[in-house]
């Protein structure tokens, strides 16, 4: 196949799965758990982190599944217009990613038999899809064989607000993949240089790219409970009996993410493939890294969302987001503004993970 | 006559002149050129700098003038519906403080003969206003005997902030009044500490108290283009002539501060006399000096004007003022907050004085 041909084609057996969940709490008081993260338009595009996330998967594939809480159901309807009824698979209660992703997993084969799915985050920010989507295509290829495939991101810095995955042994006849030695989680500053330094560790993006019947296979096994609710489910989710049997099972499905559930102990057997990603990426988890993310103007002011003025005077690297009203910020270096409706957020960008602590003591 | 006696008497010769004019512009966007400070309920007490100002001076006579520009008449007419018509001044034009307090003086002397008038700045925080009333009726009896005086402010701490006063020798029959030895600019810290460690330096409040035939002397021979205009708007000014030759005089006048036109020269001349105030005074010329005023909550938070809570996380000493959403500080200490209809600025408490450069540059 031509690198142009392969370039154009989507992939016949592939089915994308986006868990659209999670509020973003630290991107208070933007998102909220009314309008998370995910149907936010965060870098003022005029396309929600969700709308890109569809977009720059559509040349992948025609077969899109879209979870999430029944509470945005008609929010990710609205987004989407374009995604057929039966693609949103709606959760009448969080629990976790495990059982959002397991689900979809479940629903894909009794819908049309064994596929290859991969899931992908609907809140992050990545800035050549093209050579995202080459990763994808690569981890399809090892999937296909039988390994859980997630996407390991080459680290621009010593990041604390990652995970990280460590490389083992190279795939044989997949050039640049490798084993999943170990994942760890977000390490502290000298942990992340020293890996940065080892040369061997990549960035956690937590994308899993898996054939469907590997995937169930390992979950019946390592969470057997857990599997044989989601199959329950997903029997009954195209038939009358949906509502009844979701709410029966679905309460009793144990919440754990899939990290824990699979990603992990599949590691330690050596069943979990990294297929390297060399693509700008961001969880763009709190305001700093928004920042980040974010071209400052002359004046070096990053500004979204709003139109009406930011003026500085000793104040470098400032933020506004939102707000209709001119907004001056003075003496005050790395401040960032968040500005909505219903609170008024001012922060130094060093504390951008402490927002819960004050939006937590704000009363409902 | 004894001291109880003292206390609850009027001055019958006392005319008290208010200037109201100034924009307060480092109290921006609080403060602007349509509601500047003095008409502005700084303290969130439930009156303006103006009426604060007009209460405190009641007690020392029933004869008060406030001198305003015309743009403003409306709105002091509004906070002082108990002034009599005649006794608002108003300036077509800002002509500074000399036209404002010598208009006053040659309309009183044109009214009523000779009078003491004492000008007090419409904008001040007078905490004591008891013993600010005793230094002013311990000025009006030095006043009596031709001296312009000056109430001079007892420094609590090496300000930079405020003008300061070196006292020279200790004035015949009137304890603790001294002849004004000069007058000093803002000084810098080393200056300020200087001069406090002196013990002679008392801070300039703008305060004058003085004969209006004094007062007018000195204007006739000091500044004779300006005191001419002055009568001859006076004459005028009860009269069917008034506009008529305000169009014609007012826009001539020599723009001058009160202080540089009458102060100064008289002082170098052994004509001003200083009275102390021992009462806690504050000019609130920006964010900084409303901040001292004002008692923080448990939270260590100083609020005025909003009733909408304010949440900080390592946000030591918050100051927010106006607003009806909730507020959080995160990560920044000494933040000052205001929040407008028209406008919002974050400012470092230590760079107050520098709000100006950012209101100017924003676009009208």
């Amino acid at each position: 196949m031509s690198a142009e041909h392969m370039m154009s084609q989507t992939i016949d057996d592939l089915v994308v799965v986006i868990p659209a969940g999670g509020v973003g709490s630290r991107l208070w008081p933007l998102s909220t758990p009314d309008r998370p993260k995910f149907l936010l338009d965060l870098r003022g595009t005029g396309s929600s982190m969700l709308q890109d996330t569809v977009e720059r998967l559509s040349p992948l594939t025609t077969h899109m599944l879209v979870v999430t809480g029944q509470r945005h159901a008609s929010a990710v309807r609205a987004q989407l217009p374009d995604l057929a009824a039966d693609r949103l698979l709606t959760e009448v209660s969080p629990r976790n990613s495990m059982a959002a992703i397991g689900l979809a997993a479940a629903v894909i084969e009794h819908r049309r038999g064994p596929a290859i799915i991969g899931s992908f985050a609907a809140d992050h920010v990545i800035g050549e899809p093209e050579a995202f989507r080459d990763s994808v295509r690569a981890a399809v290829e090892v999937a296909r064989e039988g390994q859980v495939v997630t996407i390991g991101i080459e680290p621009t810095a010593p990041s604390t607000a990652y995970g990280y995955i460590r490389q083992g042994e190279p795939l044989a006849d997949h050039a640049q993949a490798h084993q999943v030695a170990a994942f760890t989680e977000k390490p502290d500053a000298d942990t992340a240089a020293r890996m940065i330094g080892q040369g061997d560790h990549v960035w956690n993006a937590g994308m899993f790219v898996t054939r469907t019947d590997v995937l169930l296979g390992h979950l019946e096994r390592l969470q057997p409970t857990l599997y044989a609710g989601l199959r329950e489910i997903a029997v009954a989710w195209d038939t009358d009996q949906r509502d009844a049997v979701v709410e029966r099972v679905w309460p009793t499905l144990t919440s754990i993410a899939i990290d824990h559930a699979i990603a992990e102990p599949v590691a330690a057997e050596g069943g979990m493939a990294v297929v390297p990603g060399q693509f700008d990426w961001h969880d763009v988890g709190d305001f700093a890294s928004l920042a980040s993310v974010l071209t400052p103007n002359a004046d070096g002011v990053v500004t979204v969302g709003r139109s009406a003025p930011v003026v500085t005077a000793d104040a470098a690297r400032a933020m506004v987001v939102g707000g209709d009203v001119p907004v001056a910020i003075v003496g005050l270096d790395d401040a960032v503004v968040v500005h909505t409706d219903h609170a008024l957020l001012i922060l130094g960008r060093d504390a951008a993970q402490q927002v819960t602590r004050a939006s937590a003591a704000l009363p409902d």
